[in-house]
């Protein structure tokens, strides 16, 4: 069982007639659901806020509908807003569908006298309780629906929680922590941007992170690399996608080495202080780690302490990425963020330029399975 | 002014116990708002499903909080399911953002005795009574939230509400009745989807259709065609277009007629028959008319009215075009709907072959501005 959540909205010119909620919106609600409602209660919150709940008699599984009145005195034009939200268990109305909750806007909309309802709104039912959710986020934060036709792999690590789900629009998709990490139809957005069509051949490389496998493979099928390390802390990512993403990893996680790479299950902080160390150098690195993260507020002081963690991680990264670097002609690639959080880009923009006194290339691209444009970085150390 | 909804849920292993609601649940919502909350009503629905309003004191706008029990022992492992909904006028929390919620969420979770909570989830806050609201869905119904950063045209034609605003991850995005038509983004994916590949050099081509001028100005900048006839019977569309739009339609809309196309306002339909009766014949006829309606139930006879009439204008359009193509060579271009709507595809797909007795090619495109996979045709009509 789930619970499923119709929210309806009315913008009103004038306020509500007890009258017109009695008579005709409640009938309205009785006709189209075809069940018997009574009024479970009645509040008067302050001046014209008011809730009201109503509900059907004689079921075992109860359908609420509470409607709340909205005093909206501060705009001329709208002098309330009129909230519904319909809630009933998914044992009713299983077929209830989109197009049936804009024909119930329709109907709820002629309750009103003419030119009483300046503008209506109906939401897609919204099915709460899921043991699998697919309502994800952008990096703004706007919700975005997927469809998932299958969950192939659900488990959690020490470090995120896992899932690879089948969907139609994206293929398969790994998500780390509810965020899409990648599908399998973004191969050319997401990892071809990440690549910066610079030449890989004869080279040194090391990937930090990118436990999906996608840019291992891209660069192994399509270059002569002289060697390419990829180190990432998550085991049990590299296992779910070599079970179940095997078209983004190749056959490269089946064996964990080979002739010209290694996959490598450790902390890449701690190896990159190694090498550096040894005073190893590579032509390119990869920062496939984690995003930026978004600011909660504009003041850039106001950071909380996981996004606090975070740009500690980011800036570790860079810092030991940047001594890791051949001088003068090395490169360290990375994903941002979305476009839609230009604070975020700019924090790192000035990481970039400001603390390691470097210059940058950036590219935007759309990845269909963020369903936003993403922001790509190819950082280059100054010439001093 | 509009309203924010916060929707939260929990899956439960064991029924909610009233003590955790008065003392932790209420509590934490205190200490995270910083309000103070009394009870507004308190109902017993049936069995185990109960009904909890609170709300702040002394305050002119409201702040509500809905908790309903859901009683689950139809499964085994989850005894109810509890909701939450949170809701307030922007006037209040203005700075709420989704991080917040998350937050709010995992606060709430630790109310529950260990073991208690199976799963917990929050959604973004939802925005209600917005004069343009930005929450879209996709052809299956899921929802989608956009990210409106300007509202640049907004009229009702006779036909249809007609919107141009502009985004960040698509451009300036067209919308006819709350669907999205097309985004300045979007131009390879969708418009060069409907073409096919072909070649148009020296071609007739009828455009049914097309509003946005998309098409029209693709065939024109890169081929050269004997001629080309758009016609779409939606004036304002085009005046809307090509004065926001102007990087999708060209200058095409400038004039509304060149050495090698015209631009015509009026019925598609009238113009065929006519067309047919002088024995006209074209090597290309493109369908940019409506998408094909999603059957509301698995049961093709209880199609609604605005289905069928629908489904009675696609049929024409395909009867009429089939009538005025080059016999043998000439070609239906359509785009369909959404790869997430099969039973739509395979109606369509279905009136081809059986009553018209066509073959078609079909094709899959990922439209960005549409967040989802859609479906394009290429139909011949039989060699016979």
């Amino acid at each position: 069982m789930t619970v499923k959540t119709i929210l309806l909205d009315f913008r009103l010119k004038k306020n509500l007639d007890q009258d017109v909620l009695d008579n005709k919106i409640i009938s309205t609600f009785e006709e189209y659901f075809k069940i018997s409602l009574f009024r479970v209660s009645h509040n008067i919150l302050n001046n014209f806020s008011q809730i009201w709940i109503y509900s059907d008699k004689d079921s075992n599984s109860p359908f609420i509908i509470s409607i709340k009145s909205w005093d909206n005195t501060q705009e001329k034009e709208i002098s309330s807003i009129l909230t519904m939200n319909i809630e009933y268990s998914s044992k009713r109305f299983t077929e209830l569908l989109t197009c049936d909750v804009i024909e119930l806007e329709k109907r709820l909309t002629e309750c009103f006298p003419q030119g009483f309802c300046d503008k209506a709104k109906s939401f897609p039912v919204i099915e709460r309780g899921l043991e699998f959710s697919d309502y994800l986020t952008t990096s703004d934060n706007r919700i975005v629906q997927y469809n998932y036709e299958r969950v192939l792999f659900s488990q959690s690590s020490i470090y995120q929680d896992i899932m690879i789900v089948d969907t139609i629009d994206h293929g398969r998709m790994l998500l780390l922590d509810d965020l899409v990490n990648l599908a399998e139809n973004d191969t050319s957005f997401y990892t071809q941007s990440l690549m910066f069509g610079n030449d890989f051949d004869g080279k040194d490389i090391l990937i930090l992170g990118g436990g999906d496998g996608g840019l291992l493979k891209e660069i192994l099928d399509n270059y002569k690399p002289a060697f390419v390390t990829m180190i990432d802390i998550d085991e049990l990512v590299i296992k779910a996608v070599k079970e179940h993403m095997p078209s983004v990893c190749g056959e490269y996680f089946n064996d964990m080495q080979g002739s010209n790479y290694e996959v490598i299950i450790g902390d890449a902080f701690q190896y990159m202080e190694e090498r550096i160390k040894e005073r190893k150098t590579y032509d390119f690195i990869f920062g496939d780690l984690t995003d930026t993260p978004v600011p909660s507020s504009s003041n850039m002081n106001e950071i909380g302490i996981d996004d606090k963690f975070k740009w500690d991680l980011i800036c570790s990264a860079l810092s030991k990425s940047i001594r890791l670097l051949k001088p003068a002609e090395g490169k360290y690639l990375t994903h941002c963020n979305g476009k839609s959080v230009p604070l975020a880009l700019k924090t790192f923009e000035n990481l970039v330029t400001q603390k390691f006194n470097c210059s940058y290339e950036r590219k935007e691209t759309f990845v269909p399975s963020f369903m936003e444009i993403w922001v790509f970085y190819e950082v280059s150390p100054s010439a001093s």
